[in-house]
């Protein structure tokens, strides 16, 4: 893991090495230019399709490095986290394939149907309550019970070194990229990718986008200190999170921006990419391209702008929109 | 147009031909290596996404080769034709780009949000009745009235090469490509297509996927003659049409075979293109998929599959499933 000479949680060796690890393990995602945006924004606009990742969603990297780094005499005890999204169900797909336990601290309130899909990939499900305190508590009191390693969903060196692993395919599937546009929650994604981007292409250009309702990550970055989470509001559910201690140090030094969209424009954005890019998406995976729609991205015209779609596991019953255009 | 010692109406030299006319007209569409129905196949299957092509189909293809293959003395006469689904869009579309106009011929059941969307694109809606032949009197009514050139939706040298495109990009996105599966309606794609493909790789294995309910492309090929429309009930609105006199010698003659699949196995396929491989599909963009899923496509297991995803015009508010897995 990190060097002592590091300022950071990781390295870009250890993004590389969790590329290794992971390799036959998750999937590599197709990279789209989408001929539909380059039409409404006048640039090329590539689309990073992590929403076609195995489990759905870019998670499966991080879980799946996490998995493969646990030491063979830690790894009958198994692994436990809390989330009640995408990181759970993919903690429970690495673990099962290296046929060691999960154990899931999921809250109440929790979807049914990720409930289910989790208990599908065979973890052991725990319910707790709602707020973050009672996850974490939760978490702790399985963790001690069992003996199980604990892989959180962004705030540790393997998860961060795994999310990463999405900067070395684009940068291999485009060359010339020019900014990178990539949505932060707790940050997982946006540091590791940071780290490997920037050690690689010192002149590229890095921008988090964020929904206003959670902005805790812009708030962090003009002030200077981590601010503290926000009530769980915005429809990008994957998104509501605040930045971690190891994930913070690297977006404030090492990202140039981060853009903030308004819920309106995350709708927005959503059934453009469902209408036009006819691509599925989750509503955090809009977050990134509606910052971009909104010009709120900036950079050079004419290098390439990749957006993370980092997620496809959406609702498709229950729509955020009520109507197509005519 | 054709060669006089060719027995088809377009060779290969015209599906060449028009590749270079509409080169900057259409969009080069992805063509997706899709990792999660390889899972579920065992195969190498290849999505040839015209789902993302301009206008939402593969439609603009041919549109966009009629209207500029038309000369200049007719071209201020414009276009007519009669269609209710992606062909009328692809041509009010491609007419608009060349200010021309278009005259397009909607029976009356023709959904508000299509005819809304033709509109749009700057054509003449003329109401007709439902029936096949009330709307190719209609359009004959208006060509005679205003001159226009008529552009049917398939079968029509024109369109077959517009098409036949398709494959040209196939060849070289997937030059091992072992087997190609391509929807089959009135036959304009698929015979397109096949000229091109057999004439460039003769070795190369050509499906048709076909609707039970419209299965009279299999039926066709079957008996050695052209079967007759059959009654428009299949969700594959997209594939309602039979055969056309020009398309039907071309598949006759150049296809391997015709892989039926029921509405269930469409609608199967179609969410498992949504959830699993998170793309936006119409129904008729489903039968190929299916017909790999079936295992009905056969072929080497060794070389890729390439499905032609036709199109990706869908009402997203009626999705054909009640519900998701959980």
């Amino acid at each position: 893991m990190s060097k002592p000479d590091s300022p950071y949680a990781i390295t870009l060796a250890d993004v590389t090495a969790a590329a290794d690890r992971i390799a036959s393990h998750v999937w590599r995602t197709p990279a789209i230019n989408s001929d539909a945006l380059q039409e409404l924004t006048g640039r090329t606009v590539v689309l990073k399709c992590e929403s076609m990742q195995r489990t759905g969603s870019f998670k499966i990297r991080g879980a799946t490095n996490a998995v493969r780094s646990i030491l063979e005499a830690d790894a009958p005890r198994g692994v436990v986290t809390h989330s009640s999204g995408n990181h759970a169900l993919a903690l429970a797909t690495a673990a099962a394939e290296r046929s060691m336990p999960a154990h899931v601290v999921m809250p109440e309130n929790a979807s049914p149907s990720k409930r289910a899909a989790v208990v599908r990939a065979g973890a052991h499900v725990v319910t707790c309550g709602n707020s973050g305190a009672e996850r974490e508590a939760m978490a702790a009191e399985v963790q001690a019970r069992t003996g199980a390693t604990m892989v959180p969903p962004f705030d540790h060196p393997w998860v961060m070194a795994g999310q990463g692993t999405i900067a070395l395919e684009i940068l291999e599937q485009i060359p010339n990229a020019g900014t990178l546009v990539i949505p932060v929650g707790g940050g997982g994604m946006l540091a590791g990718m940071a780290i490997a981007a920037r050690a690689l292409r010192p002149d590229i250009r890095i921008i988090g986008a964020e929904p206003e309702l959670a902005g805790d990550a812009a708030e962090s970055k003009r002030t200077g200190r981590r601010a503290p989470q926000r009530p769980p509001v915005t429809i990008a559910d994957g998104l509501r999170t605040s930045l971690g201690e190891l994930t913070f140090p690297v977006i404030r030094d090492l990202v140039d921006d981060i853009a903030l969209v308004s819920e309106d424009e995350i709708i927005a954005a959503m059934r453009i990419i469902f209408t036009r890019a006819q691509l599925v998406i989750e509503p955090s995976a809009a977050v990134g391209v509606a910052a971009i729609l909104a010009g709120r991205t900036g950079g050079n015209m004419n290098a390439p702008t990749v957006c993370v779609l980092c997620g496809g596991n959406v609702d498709l019953m229950h729509l955020p929109w009520s109507a197509l255009p005519a």
